[in-house]
C-alpha cells in the first residue's frame, strides 16, 4: 500500500468484527514497529501481545473505571471537545467492548534507554516520547496496510501498577501505550479531517505562510 | 511507495547535497504529518520550516556548543554506547555542516492542546509525546518516499528559549524536535540494522515466545 494512503486512511477504529488476527498478521505489524529510529538507537520499545480472554478482561476491568471517569468529563464540561454525542457514544461502545477485541498490544519502554534531555527545563518533558512513539506509528500504519484496525489509547498508563502485574512487566520498563489490533466493523474513511496545512505550518518565522500550503483541503 | 519499503529504508542523513528543496515537495511531506492521531483530535502539532539562510546559521549556532558537550561526553565513556568512531565522525559531520541543510523543520506543540495524563504517577511522563512523534514519523516517512532525508533531533530543546525567540514562537508553544530536510549525498540502506522481532515482542506475559516472530533478520 502507498504510504500517503495509508496515512490518510489510519483512523481510530472503535468497532470490531469477532475474527481472529492469524499471528502472522501480529508479527507482521510488530516487526514494522521494529525500523523506528530511537535516541542513539537505543531501541528502548518492546511490546506484550496479549490475546489470552483473560487478560483481556483484566485490562478492559482497568480501562473502564478510567474511562467512565473521562466520559462524565466530557460530558459535564469539565473536558471541553467539540465532540458529538454520537462520537462520544463510538468511544463508549469502544471501551464497553474492550475485552472483545482480539488483540491488545502494550508498548513497554526500558527507563534506563530513554533520555530525558528536556528534564533540565522548566516545563513538562516531551522528548522521551521521540523514541517510543514513531515506532507506535509505523505498527499503526502497517497495521492499515493490512486491512486491521487500531485504536492507541494512553489511558491505560493510569492503570500501569497493575497492567504490569498482570503481563509480569519488570520493574525497569513503563508502559507507554495500548494498541487494540483486530478487523474493523466499518470501512475505512476515504481520508481523516484534519485542520489545513495552512493552519499549521510557517516559513520562517511563525505564523507567515508557507508557500505551497495552498487551501483547505 | 509501499509503507514497509519506506520504513526499512527510513535512515538519519547526515551527509546532504546543496540542492534546494521545491516549496512543493515541502509542503507535501508536511501535509503528510497533518493526518497522524491525536488525543481528543487536538491536534498540537505545527511547524516552523526554516529556509532563510541566517536563520539556519543561527540554529547551527545553537546546535554546536550542545553537540560538542554530547560527543565530548561519548569520547570520555560517560555516556555509554556501542558507536564506533567512524559513526560519531559521521554523526560530527552533521553537526559541522547543520547550516547548510536546505531545510530545518522546528516542530512545535501547544501545550493547552496536549495532555500529561501520567503526570499523576511517580515517574518521568511520557504520553504527551503520543499526540507529537507519530507526525513526526508521518513527516519523515513521506520524505522518505520522496527520496528525500531526514534527520530528527531532539537535542535543540536544550535552546528552546533561543529557536523560539529567534522564529517568533509564541510562549504558549513548545518546541518538540527539528527534523533537517534535503537530499541525501549518499544512497539510501537496503534495510536497517534492528533488534531481531524475538527480543522485543512477546505473547501474554513478558518474556514469552511471541508465535511467528521468527528468527534475527
Amino acid at each position: 500500500m502507498d504510504v500517503y494512503d495509508a496515512m490518510q486512511t489510519l483512523n481510530a477504529c472503535r468497532y470490531y468484527k469477532p475474527d481472529p488476527v492469524s499471528d502472522a498478521l501480529v508479527a507482521k505489524v510488530l516487526n514494522a514497529a521494529r525500523w523506528a529510529a530511537t535516541g542513539s538507537n537505543n531501541q528502548p520499545v518492546t511490546y506484550v501481545v496479549v490475546r489470552d480472554a483473560a487478560k483481556r478482561r483484566a485490562i478492559h476491568d482497568c480501562y473502564q473505571p478510567i474511562w467512565d471517569t473521562v466520559i462524565k468529563k466530557y460530558a459535564s464540561g469539565e473536558i471541553k471537545s467539540g465532540f458529538s454525542s454520537s462520537f462520544l457514544q463510538n468511544v463508549d461502545h469502544f471501551a464497553r467492548h474492550f475485552a472483545e477485541i482480539p488483540v491488545h498490544i502494550v508498548v513497554c519502554a526500558r527507563w534506563k534507554d530513554l533520555t530525558a534531555l528536556d528534564a533540565s527545563l522548566d516545563r513538562t518533558v516531551l522528548t522521551p516520547g521521540s523514541s517510543i512513539y514513531p515506532a507506535v506509528q509505523n505498527l499503526m500504519l502497517a497495521a492499515r496496510t493490512e486491512g486491521l484496525g487500531t485504536v492507541l489509547t494512553t489511558l491505560l498508563v493510569l492503570a500501569e501498577k497493575d497492567i504490569k502485574k498482570l503481563l509480569n512487566i519488570p520493574d525497569e520498563l513503563a508502559t507507554a501505550a495500548v494498541i487494540t489490533l483486530g478487523w474493523p466493523e466499518k470501512p475505512f474513511p476515504e481520508k481523516l479531517k484534519r485542520k489545513p496545512l495552512s493552519e499549521i505550518a510557517f516559513l520562517d518565522s511563525y505564523g507567515a505562510a508557507l508557500p505551497s500550503a495552498g487551501p483547505p483541503s
